[in-house]
């Protein structure tokens, strides 16, 4: 099964959110375009819409990642859905129950969506390719595979400070060889038509066929990478590489690809700067940067509830669809 | 005080729910009854139903369990009560206050209801015993006493499947000796009338007692003891009765007991197998039969919410009736 | 910035609620006079009001104590608010994320409360400080400074008790040296009007400059500080200090500090006893005081979601002022 039949239902719309691999250009656009109209929810004195009332989410986190499982049951409380927050690792598996399962269980409990982190790639795949019919399956992050709604809202972000794709030159610092952030942003990017995208970072942390296998161009320098560009998106760099031999100390590395205001010379006047958060202060970039004029850093994270909702709630209104249409069967015999 | 007057109200509503034991048979019907009523809650686009809307519903559980807390905790929310996840043994008792204390306290705040999982048998009693009048108590467990929403969720099983209890002959099999959850199976099946209640399982797990004190028929081969049966339970074997030199390896307790269809040969055509869950798989059945045609293993769950909604509801009800009561006697002064 | 500047907005309605410090009577009567117009919500059949729909309110709580944050999220749930349980310890400062680093992503997400606890003294003015314009702090307790909510509840439960406070005597027991509970209690006492404020504990336990710093009268023995008095607060005996060399052992402590029933023989006969809990029985009171005719110990806890409904109401409701000024700001240009 490829990833666009699972999570597409047989008319188009979007059942899962797993990837960004396989998806049009006018699927993300919808998504963009219904984020837009949640953003104002933020800023309403009930911020509720009654979307999902009477619908549960449940947040399947098998790597623990408070922040994002936070945005996810803020973008369902929203929507006026139900939350359960079920950290796997200490439950049911204790009980040495299978992954299936649990997930059967969940599905008999009548939960709506699971949204899943995992630390094994295709882990949210495998669990939407086995779900009941009636469950949707939103990836929260499963491995070095995939972080859909992280780079939808990155592409959000990049959307409303720049407008049209088309013209604009991205560049994404950092360690792109583990990044699941990375390769669903280049996706989303070149799906979107972005004019160019960049990677950035030492040949360790990039891959050798970077270029052809993911349409972009390598810099291994970072005044060179960012000269021109639109848009800065940096990586987090993850500590545990440190002690792999993959990388040079923190300081090290911060003095090669650490993000300042003076190697952002090069780039355009007006560019902006991005990061998925927990900034590493120091060695991704300095403080001067993270708290600057160019940074989007917090926009990005209340951009994240906005989107979350989207997809949350196109994926529900698949499922309404669905359930609707089997019922007008069953009326017509 | 005896269990009766422990649940019941002086005109016999049901104001705690702690053990099968005492109940008439009407009242469990009753049970049965309304949980039906609750089944099509879950198949609504908006699975709500206001009956404690503003309603506080404590979970007190001294022993973990991911699983019964969910299914408790969704109840409640499509009741619309608000709910409450204490896990009382990092909390309160580290701080060396008494159970007495933390009950006093969470009355105090107006909670309406504990939900109570303990390790000690007794445990729910003791507290309903204790609890303010405004409290009502429901047990979800206590040590090897008693389990009683997992018997009546197994009646409204059975019963959805084979209707009538009086023709039944139902079969429990495992480590009848530990198990809370075949005791009030058996109270349960026994008061609704089946024809015939068996117990299977090695002779270090089956009370010498069994047949006078609960009213079973013993046997201590599986073959035999599901010849002609309508419904097959099947315990879950705690892994730490291992060690305890009361079981074999879990090999040959599976070559011993563990369910197959070729064993299940001599069963009515029609009988169906439930387990409580989580099942180890290949211990106390093999996965054909635990995902086979006669299994209901997962209606089992979704049944479980409704029933539980049921006795929470007809719980809160009794309460309800009281303030009325109390309401209209102060009114009358 | 002082306590005063940091608490209120320009007009002088409350913004963030930190410490009794600076408040003025007036300010503490409203407080209590909104809390008796909350008190009638835990008797309604549906405990909810919507004061704080679609608000949401995050526990931050660095600190574990399960007893307030309960507290503070079924306040916060019967003002209909959507609740965030974090525990910041165990997550994003596990990740390198410095605090306000956390604070502005929980802005970013439209978090509209931090309710806070913390081993640090100043901790919640330190975020009060830095939070964004849109964001209300609540100390739920900082390091040995302050716990203004508590002694907001213990007021409110003294008044309604003794109605005026200009005629009180009230005694303070205990280990007033590291007592945040203390220190927002004699505040409260004094800014309220209180004839006369004791404390009463061992030399080690009082500070040496207790009758001039805070306005009290200093006892080392208990019968000769409760006489005559109309409230007795009893202070919880934190067990660490046991070891410190402070204190002698809980059983010597209680022959000179714990409170009998025949100790209390001098105090009013009309003498209310106050804790915040948990209790430690023997060692700051015997049972026969806890639970005696005097204890107003469970309304304390009863009070205390009253108080914070009425806090947090208070602080939200001056965010929506400021909401509504800025929006008519920019109608008007």
């Amino acid at each position: 099964m490829n990833a666009l039949t699972t999570q597409l239902d047989e008319a188009g719309n979007l059942k899962h959110f797993l990837t960004i691999e396989g998806l049009e250009r006018s699927l993300l656009i919808d998504i963009l375009d219904r984020a837009e109209g949640f953003l104002g929810v933020a800023q309403q004195a009930v911020k509720k819409v009654p979307l999902c009332r009477g619908k549960v989410i449940a947040n399947l986190f098998f790597e623990n990642s408070t922040r994002t499982r936070t945005t996810f049951e803020l973008a369902a409380k929203r929507l006026s859905a139900d939350v359960l927050n079920l950290n796997i690792s200490t439950s049911a598996t204790a009980k040495g129950e299978t992954l299936l399962d649990t997930l059967r269980n969940l599905e008999a409990m009548h939960v709506d969506m699971f949204v899943v982190r995992h630390a094994t790639s295709g882990a949210a795949h495998f669990i939407a390719q086995h779900a009941a019919p009636h469950v949707s399956v939103v990836n929260a992050g499963d491995g070095r595979h995939s972080h859909p709604t992280q780079a939808m809202l990155d592409m959000f972000t990049i959307r409303r400070h720049k407008g049209d794709f088309s013209a604009l030159r991205v560049a994404i610092v950092g360690d792109i060889l583990h990044s699941r952030v990375a390769r669903s942003q280049i996706l989303a990017l070149n799906t979107l038509g972005a004019a160019e995208v960049r990677v950035i970072g030492p040949r360790t942390l990039i891959p050798a066929d970077a270029a052809e296998a993911l349409g972009v161009r390598v810099f291994h320098d970072l005044r060179e990478g960012v000269r021109d560009v639109d848009v800065v998106i940096m990586l987090r760099l993850q500590r545990e590489r440190m002690s792999s031999a993959l990388l040079p100390s923190e300081h090290e590395y911060f003095q090669l690809f650490g993000l300042t205001e003076e190697r952002l010379a090069t780039a355009h006047a007006e560019a902006i700067v991005m990061h998925p958060g927990p900034i590493n202060r120091g060695v991704e970039m300095d403080s001067q940067v993270a708290d600057g004029k160019r940074s989007v850093i917090l926009e990005q994270v209340s951009n994240g509830i906005a989107v979350r909702m989207a997809v949350m709630s196109m994926c529900i209104g698949t499922q309404n669809l669905q359930a609707q249409q089997a019922g007008e069967q069953r009326d017509a015999h």
